[in-house]
């Protein structure tokens, strides 16, 4: 059970020298850390995701229900990342006392049960408690499959495909923090991000993937733990990616461009791919109306993400996401 | 898959608010909410524990490794709850950028790390990301068991047990809230309770045992949690509680018999056995040297838990405890 290998990043590393020397997986279990979620025999896939307001989101941005939806929406994505389909949610809460009084606190975990269960996933378990301040969530997503996808699937020669449209998540962080308005599918897409559960067995049905996991750091860090993950380098096409129009419409193309490839927490999924998934496509269309699925890029050997810019020159991509992109200013 | 009911207070009544509803258990899920953790079909037992900063613990009273060693060890206790054995944790760890920048935040994990593998609890995953202050930890705890102890067996008839000695937690933080001096095992008590795993699974071994909880937010309230899931009426004698003798000599016996009580934290274990158990005490004293095993009260047709002094009058106990004791003056 060696620690599945992270690309680059400041918090990548502490999680390395946390991971550090874990070697012997305990009886039961399949696959430890550094994946998108752990899987134990039986088929159960468990993950965690901390959510801490001023960081991934904050108060006047979104309602407490949607604060709670989205949280366990993020949290349900890891159970997309391993194609594995969703049992429950364990729901840790804690406010102040003001959010204990006022109904805030079980407004917030009122919209994480509903968006789990809209999911498919129940409450199984949880835990309330207060905070000297800022709202915190904690989900941890229980899932099931006989056949997890891993990251460590890709080769040479496999394609590299993204779900959906990139960058309309962090172009609405972006107008909030500058406190302009933020409506209708621009807010929508950082309010009431689809993890991508169904379609991520869609893919697996297709007997053409390889390795999986979903972006939410921003496809440059994202695609470096992938390449890591698997022993390989992803050539990534600049001109290929399905850049989310309402990033183009807040932000003008070119910062769209850049929020397409480094903004986190679109929560669409990273594909690899055997050739072959072209001819899918329609298929994909008709399975998901509206949803696009989009060649990227390429698995070639070597080590790491890079990009491909439109005159061929290719450059190493970094992760630069940091979910601190919600802070308030220091106190 | 109803909850399983829970007894009074604030916090129970958010939770029975967030759970209300709740009858279809998933496929696989054979425990839902309302016990000290779910159970999965292959024997799997989850339970997750939320610690946050100046609600559970204060930076200056022990370091960062013991912040994660206490959070990890509290959560290890849910799964001595159910009589399983400790397989992993996952750890969700949030600081602020100080805390990234200096190695309090590694500390943390490394404490909590080192903890959970001295139960036989490998690290299996987490999340790490940053707070605008509070130090927040999230420790998921994985363990297995053919046969969960729920809290949901005591019947009329039954006896109540305590593992060790009850109130000195409460004591450490009451001397730490004055700003007096903690040390020796006083502080031991507060910095590294020891989740009873294996006393639980002997208690289970004796063919004795009917019903099973941690004592984390304190007797008071927690007997009233074991007696409302199992639809019976808890009677504990006040003389027979084994007070810390740490706890007296911080606080006074009066003020001590109290924190047995009502002060939480204490992470022993609330036994429910049928008559006979006391036949065995003295090989449980041989199993676990120094550790004490008493006899508190028993179980009555009814409802609650009720208290009953050395005069023979019986007063209705309610839980009065609040994590929220480590708590700060508002800033």
């Amino acid at each position: 059970m060696t620690p599945t290998p992270l690309g680059p990043g400041v918090e990548f590393d502490l999680i390395r020298r946390l991971t550090a020397g874990i070697d012997d997986a305990p009886p039961g279990v399949e696959l430890g850390p550094g994946d998108d979620a752990a899987v134990l025999d039986g088929g159960w896939v468990v993950s965690t995701d901390l959510v801490v307001e001023d960081v991934h989101f904050r108060r006047g941005w979104i309602p407490p229900e949607e604060i709670g939806g989205r949280a366990a929406r993020a949290a349900l994505s890891d159970l997309a990342a391993m194609a594995a389909e969703p049992v429950g949610v364990f729901l840790s809460l804690a406010g102040s006392s003001a959010d204990h009084g006022d109904g805030t606190l079980e407004a917030v975990g009122r919209g994480a049960r509903a968006a789990a269960a809209a999911c498919g996933a129940a409450l199984l378990g949880g835990d309330v408690t207060r905070s000297p301040g800022p709202l915190v969530l904690d989900v941890v997503a229980l899932g099931r499959t006989r056949h997890p996808v891993r990251r460590s699937g890709a080769r040479p020669g496999h394609e590299v495909w993204v779900t959906g449209e990139l960058g309309a998540a962090a172009a609405a962080v972006g107008r909030f923090r500058e406190g302009r308005p933020v409506s209708g599918p621009l807010l929508r897409r950082f309010a009431r991000p689809a993890p991508r559960l169904a379609e991520a067995r869609w893919l697996r049905s297709t007997g053409l993937l390889r390795a999986l996991m979903d972006l939410s750091d921003g496809l440059a860090g994202d695609a470096g733990h992938l390449a890591a993950a698997s022993g390989v380098a992803l050539e990534i096409d600049g001109a290929a990616l399905p850049v989310a129009p309402e990033a183009v419409e807040a932000l003008g193309a070119e910062a769209a461009a850049h929020a397409a490839l480094a903004g986190g927490e679109d929560y669409e999924l990273l594909v690899v791919a055997e050739p072959g998934l072209d001819a899918r496509v329609p298929d994909f269309a008709r399975a998901f109306p509206g949803l696009r699925l989009t060649r990227v890029g390429r698995v070639v050997a070597g080590a790491g993400a890079a990009l491909r810019s439109a005159d061929g020159s290719l450059r190493p991509l970094e992760g630069a996401f940091d979910h601190f992109d919600a802070g308030s200013p220091a106190p």
